[in-house]
């Protein structure tokens, strides 16, 4: 880890430097590209510039809600060009490390989803059958035949051997409760990723880390594995597809503990922090946790080297 | 704190010398006075034995769905005769708290509730405003118009001082991030209870605790003040109503972290440990951290001196 941070906003010679230095550049998109609907001015000019010096862009997301075709939509309507191929989502990481490193039994391959369509789609990508999610009958009050037939087992699947959480807009008790008792039974519990809080409109709201505190307050603390940043399981699933080395590749982003731990604990050849979104300031990394390599004001100063 | 907790069931005499140690009986209620739907033998005969003996009983819940004259009915449905001043429930506890304790400027008198009608009757016996709770507008899916309007506060109501958690079975995202907007304008955090689980059926389902966990995650691990067992703040609430010698009340209750907790904590003559509930055997306190001073297999056992 770096022990100071460099600062590159209108250092010319260090940005053409910095970038010089890096063949891929992992990006964090909200706080980072954009603010909510806001996509911050010279992104695309930025993008441009790297892809222009034949750098590999890799949109890396915590959000679980969307698929990596979604996130591609979402991409271009903000006016950044993309490929699908360019995102990797934690839903993804979550289906790829399901389907390819957990070794389920034949008879538990079912995964109990607590999360939106985004997930469903990435499990579906990789065959894994799912239950849960979306299912628009689990969108109401529990009943007292619930909590018998959920203590007894009998509207319980028996082959679910995964609880998957990601970020719920449709958060209710009985998939809370439902959740609760297929880990209880024994499903592995995993998150796409554990962010307690999502900014938007420039405030905080309940991220997927808020969605799963629930299970994690029943189970007396135990938390879910996660495939999301800062977890390295999902830099290893990105390795494992983009194939670069990892001292020619740097994490962009805006916030700490996520973006740039996930670069650090990666040893990655650089991490960048930006100060358009979460983190505000240097003094933010100044109690030495988690300190940048470089950082600059906003991603559009990368610009100065053009 | 005992040692060691003695065994009373079949021992005629001891169990005597225990009733007439006390003049207040405080008793949890599920898993001692019945589980779920079924009353355990022998409860009724209990408390009319103590009753003959002048003894106080109060019933002292965490259930902070119900008033104290909603659980007096769910009592006497029960077949358990009791009077509303004999319930002291955790909504109750709450309301006492926020309208004769705590200090609110006559401008943040408002108390955004999570959790259901049972806190929303003692509030209004308290004449404490209230908004949120079990109003049917927020039983929906947030909404982009809702970001906007909670980021910049045009639908937060400015009177809001207090946020009050307690078992919420129409809990959901929208609700989550209203309460956590009004704490990040500095609302006071209370819980009616804490408890991470709620039996029913025979297992276990999500309890007030897991309600507000949601939002200590994104808090960043800020807790509320909980005014339900083991918090003292119940028993000083208790002790101001029925005006009693502490060495001269006894807890009854068969959860060790809420039941038997709160009365070492509260320095009560006696803590008697039923074994008809969360707690199987005198094993689940071998590790010394909360020993009851008595415990019986069941409630019923007290008939033994009869």
């Amino acid at each position: 880890m770096h022990s100071q941070a460099k600062y590159l906003s209108g250092d010319k010679d260090s940005i053409k430097e910095f970038i010089d230095k890096f063949d891929v550049f992992l990006f964090d998109c909200d706080g980072v590209l954009w603010s909510g609907d806001n996509l911050f001015e010279g992104t695309v000019e930025t993008l441009e510039l790297l892809r222009s010096r034949g750098k590999q862009i890799v949109f890396v997301t915590n959000n679980s809600t969307k698929s990596r075709s979604d996130y591609k939509k979402k991409l271009t309507d903000m006016g950044i060009p993309a490929t699908v191929d360019e995102v990797f989502g934690s839903s993804y990481s979550a289906a790829i490390y399901i389907s390819r490193i957990l070794e389920l039994p034949a008879d538990k391959r079912t995964v109990y989803v607590l999360g939106e369509r985004g997930i469903e789609t990435e499990l579906d990508s990789e065959n894994i059958p799912h239950i849960g999610g979306t299912d628009p009958s689990l969108n109401r009050i529990i009943s007292s035949e619930d909590y018998a037939s959920i203590a007894s087992g009998s509207s319980l699947d028996p082959s679910v051997g995964v609880v998957l959480c990601g970020l719920d807009f449709h958060l209710n008790y009985l998939k809370l409760c439902l959740a609760y008792h297929y880990l209880q039974r024994g499903a592995v519990f995993l998150a796409t990723n554990i962010d307690t809080t999502l900014p938007s409109a420039g405030k905080l709201f309940a991220g997927a880390g808020a969605c799963h505190a629930p299970l994690v307050a029943m189970l007396g603390g135990t938390k879910p594995a996660s495939l999301g940043k800062p977890s390295q399981a999902m830099m290893e699933a990105i390795e494992g597809k983009f194939k670069f080395e990892r001292s020619k590749a740097c994490m962009i982003g805006d916030r700490l503990d996520t973006d740039i731990r996930f670069g650090i604990d990666g040893e990655l050849g650089g991490t960048l922090c930006v100060l358009t979104g979460v983190t505000k300031s240097p003094d933010d990394w100044k109690d030495g946790r988690t300190v940048p390599s470089e950082y600059v004001n906003k991603l559009g100063d990368l610009m100065g080297a053009a």
